[in-house]
């Protein structure tokens, strides 16, 4: 599996990006956040993890992006497709890329006189200081407005090349819980198994494991986004592992249950019911339909509990993005939209199973990027 | 070593940000990020890897904190410190926590008339759609205005219950390194020895890994940030791995540098070098002397070269916050303080070597928190 992408496919990115913001009459769209910036770029680095510099990149109405960044940055953005690249030594207290920012704006946008479009919709935010970004509408003097979900819906439709790779994490993932059975049994302390989990991952070949969450209880767990607990899994328990791993930056988002013992038939119903729940998420998630349409018929399995709060949504530069699998969002299923199937089952007070597994929308309906965990609970 | 800290702990941060507060009039300060959040909560998952819910909390002038969430994080919180919790079911297209946000602050700083403090300095940003910030504003028809560095001034100067825990990962961190020879040698990829340094932090004890970076090439390499290569360890490669893992919520950030099969005297001298100046560093690292003295300290060692592009910066719930080593940051060092001294020397074109540890400010100097490399550079 070959890292990064041709050229092609970034040029193939920005025409698209340019034919919504000419019909928008957008001057410029101003991306700062990891995500944004890589789809367009391929900008790749855990440097983002420090909040201590703001990253920028400008997308033109027409013409070639260009990256405002620290100095830092230059010569990795250098090895990507992007030539204008222009720096400032940041962290800089007096200016922190914000006149740099404003001039590159004006240049772009001056002779159209366009809007300046951030992205400003569900899921995103501004990565740099609002106080600096007060200041940089004052310095460009330019018009500042949202951009109209462009980024997000293109992100939304993912390439052959970009599917290849959310498979790969996911192949990775799965030969990682096949071997569950080597680092948990009764005794052993869930945060012990987290880590081992994350081991694992890393053996398979993820590059790093920014996600992981789960939890272990009587036929079920309380919720599914607490840390891990130093206390032991006990015989009975019900262990839930879900992991969003990274290989070349793309994300799976998946999990699997474990019995710790033998099961209890409440969760091996339980388990049975999830598993049912995805098949029809699988059979209801078709170009055309919408994300309400693949809730309902997960929900009428599963008596319409909301598990994990959504009954799944989209992935893939990050752990969630996109589409969400609820009554409220009527969002269009398309061709080449990658989703989570992540149906939850109430298994007593406070007490819940929760299944997810990953999928494409195809021409011809679903194709699993997981390996279904089918109905039987495993038993470590 | 426990996790979390006792709810005094938290009621002392509280006090300081209203004792702060009243000063500066503000009615509230409202909190969207990850590590502000857990500052004053203690709530700590790595759901936020997740961009689709926001989170809030509030803090009053007077009483205690409100945390307005989604539903799904309502159950964690209430193991924490916090009362109120107010949630919705996110997300949710139609409102996505707006009304309950805008109705909770108006609540708070009705009476008062102050305005409302958001984070807006450096390293900080809004997390939160800007489109839902503008409906915030407008339904809640108070005044947004920033929160003074209220926030990060009190996130700078560490508790002794942060800095133990600051130090234990540094300890984890110390007996991964101490067993880098099992996992890099000539002709081992880059990439692998990435993911079993990542194994080894773990196996050591590191809750997860969110930050490691490094590179490799002849008495040097050419940068700091960039992802690992899949190509081979030559003999006469240096090699540094720098690692910010993660106990308990806080972080260690340090590196270190190995030769592969026996070191030039080149790279042998820049290895002394980075030596001499992290001890002038910690030498110059005294309470009320200025971030810019200590950059001064070794930058006098170094020759200038800025390395990673500052010589140094803060650390603790976030990778780097707080000061930077540079020449024009004039932040004065305060006991309790906790930094990384990191600095650099360019050993060729596009070359250079860096080094980092940590240490804590104290009444009578720097103390380390990291086990210091010491001039010999070590050889695989």
């Amino acid at each position: 599996m070959k890292r990064g992408f041709a050229p092609d496919e970034y040029r193939a990115r920005l025409d698209r990006a340019q034919a919504r913001m000419n019909d928008e009459s957008l001057g410029a769209i101003l991306l700062t956040t990891e995500p944004d910036v890589r789809y367009f770029t391929g900008y790749l680095t855990r440097f983002w993890e420090s909040p201590s510099r703001p990253w920028f990149v400008i997308l033109p109405a027409s013409g070639l992006p260009i990256a405002v960044i620290p100095s830092i940055g230059a010569a990795l953005m250098a090895q990507t497709w992007i030539t204008d690249i222009r720096t400032w030594s940041a962290p800089d207290p007096a200016d922190d890329g914000v006149t740099l920012l404003a001039d590159a704006l004006r240049e772009v946008v001056g002779p159209s006189g366009g809007a300046v479009g951030v992205p400003s919709g569900p899921e995103t935010h501004l990565r740099m200081p609002l106080g600096d970004y007060e200041l940089l509408q004052a310095a460009s003097g330019l018009n500042f407005t949202h951009d109209y979900g462009i980024t997000a819906s293109l992100r939304a439709v993912k390439s052959e090349a970009e599917i290849a790779k959310i498979a790969h994490i996911c192949t990775i993932a799965t030969r990682a819980f096949d071997r569950v059975a080597q680092i948990a049994c009764e005794g052993v302390a869930l945060s012990r198994v987290f880590r081992d989990f994350q081991r694992l991952l890393l053996e398979e070949g993820a590059d790093w494991v920014p996600y992981l969450a789960g939890g272990a209880g009587p036929d079920g767990y309380g919720d599914v986004i607490s840390p891990a607990r130093d206390s032991a899994l006990l015989r009975g328990d019900v262990m839930m592992l879900d992991t969003g791993a990274v290989w070349d930056g793309y994300f799976c988002d998946f999990d699997r249950n474990f019995a710790i013992g033998p099961a209890s038939d409440q969760a091996k119903r339980a388990h049975a019911q999830l598993s049912d729940a995805v098949l029809a998420g699988e059979a209801a998630a078709r170009p055309g339909a919408r994300a309400s349409d693949v809730f309902a018929a997960m929900a009428a399995i599963t008596g319409g509990g909301e598990g994990a709060g959504r009954l799944g949504h989209g992935l893939g530069m990050q752990l969630t993005e996109g589409l969400s699998l609820t009554a409220q969002d009527h969002s269009e299923l398309r061709p080449g939209m990658v989703i989570t199937l992540e149906p939850g089952v109430v298994t007593g007070p406070d007490r819940l199973m929760v299944a997810e597994e990953n999928i494409v929308i195809r021409e011809g309906g679903a194709e699993r990027l997981t390996r279904f965990s089918g109905k039987t609970l495993p038993v470590l």
